[in-house]
């Protein structure tokens, strides 16, 4: 767009929109617009908003889950069950792993995986952290579950961990492989299936 | 997802940016993560961009083009040319003509189209401003361009301008209908290919 349509004012705005994920200079320029439509119920509090959680916002020096307190809502939450341990790549797993539902536990962010290749090292990982917490829970953790992504990077960085964990009195678990609920055969790769084939249980 | 996995500020943060066009429940979340794990370089510019958008945008009073000043930068450039105006439902619509780059005119923004069904009448639209602009131009605005939607209510829109204009010394002109450039002609619909037929010109 020239830049002659409109103040730098509503420009800045779109060219911040559009670095979000999902939304490119296209969709950035639809929201801004919407934004400046809708400013009482749109604009402001978004500019409040924004302005709220970047005074906020924080990193746990427990988990590494990104929050507003610290420690953050989960590592304070007395209900959650201290005996199991998530690990995550990231705080965007843990969120996914939420929304499931399924566990009542506790988490730890690495903050990505090993990748020799793009120079990420353990030291550049929360795993120091995690063996630490293991160790000085004097035997409340007594699972910990690896939740990192089926990946290469992600397959390697679990087994490091397991190596790093190995002198803990804790058990150590991954995911299951398998076929994804509501998926179809005839879409999944030849890894997925021959995993789904070999971890097969009773009907 | 539970309540309990974050604070409140970052709860309202994905709750303002789901209502952004483009992005749902699941997107918005993910462009919240983004935005807390780069606070220096997104989260801090957004805030501060959407505070001063919120702070400055107005609608300019002659041609009613959302903006940071009134008039607006459109209305003010002496290079643009005075003699054509076109005429627009939205300020959307506005953008999209001068990404097209194609004329160096001025606007008229109607602010939507006549439409009887959801009691839109010719008072609730900028089109009494668009008369007392044209009449009051002095015959410095020749040509009217109505550039507003191909459908129903856009095209009774048109034709009440172009009722309004009927004394005004102007020439009223419309968008051309056809093949959209880079169109296949099999995916058109019959509507648009007999209007590119009729419409046709010399090879």
């Amino acid at each position: 767009m020239p830049k002659s349509v409109t103040g730098p004012e509503i420009e800045r705005l779109i060219q911040v929109l559009a670095k979000l994920p999902g939304l490119g200079p296209r969709s950035a320029r639809r929201a801004a617009l919407q934004l400046i439509k809708k400013r009482e119920v749109l604009l402001e509090p978004l500019a409040e908003a924004a302005r709220q959680a970047a005074e906020k916002v924080t990193v746990c020096t427990t988990c590494g889950n990104a929050d507003t307190t610290d420690p953050c809502v989960i590592c304070t939450d007395p209900r959650r069950d201290e005996a199991i341990l998530v690990v995550v790549e990231d705080v965007s797993d843990l969120w996914a792993l939420e929304r499931a539902a399924a566990l009542n536990c506790r988490y730890h962010v690495l903050g990505g995986t090993l990748s020799p290749l793009d120079g990420v090292g353990p030291d550049d990982l929360n795993i120091g952290g995690l063996v630490t917490r293991v160790r000085e829970s004097g035997g409340s953790i007594r699972e910990v579950i690896i939740a990192v992504n089926a990946t290469v990077d992600g397959q390697t960085t679990a087994h490091f961990i397991t190596d790093r964990l190995e002198d803990c009195d804790v058990k150590i678990t991954r995911l299951a492989h398998g076929v994804p609920v509501g998926g179809e055969l005839d879409y999944l790769d030849e890894g997925t299936l021959a995993a789904a084939l070999m971890s097969r249980s009773d009907f």
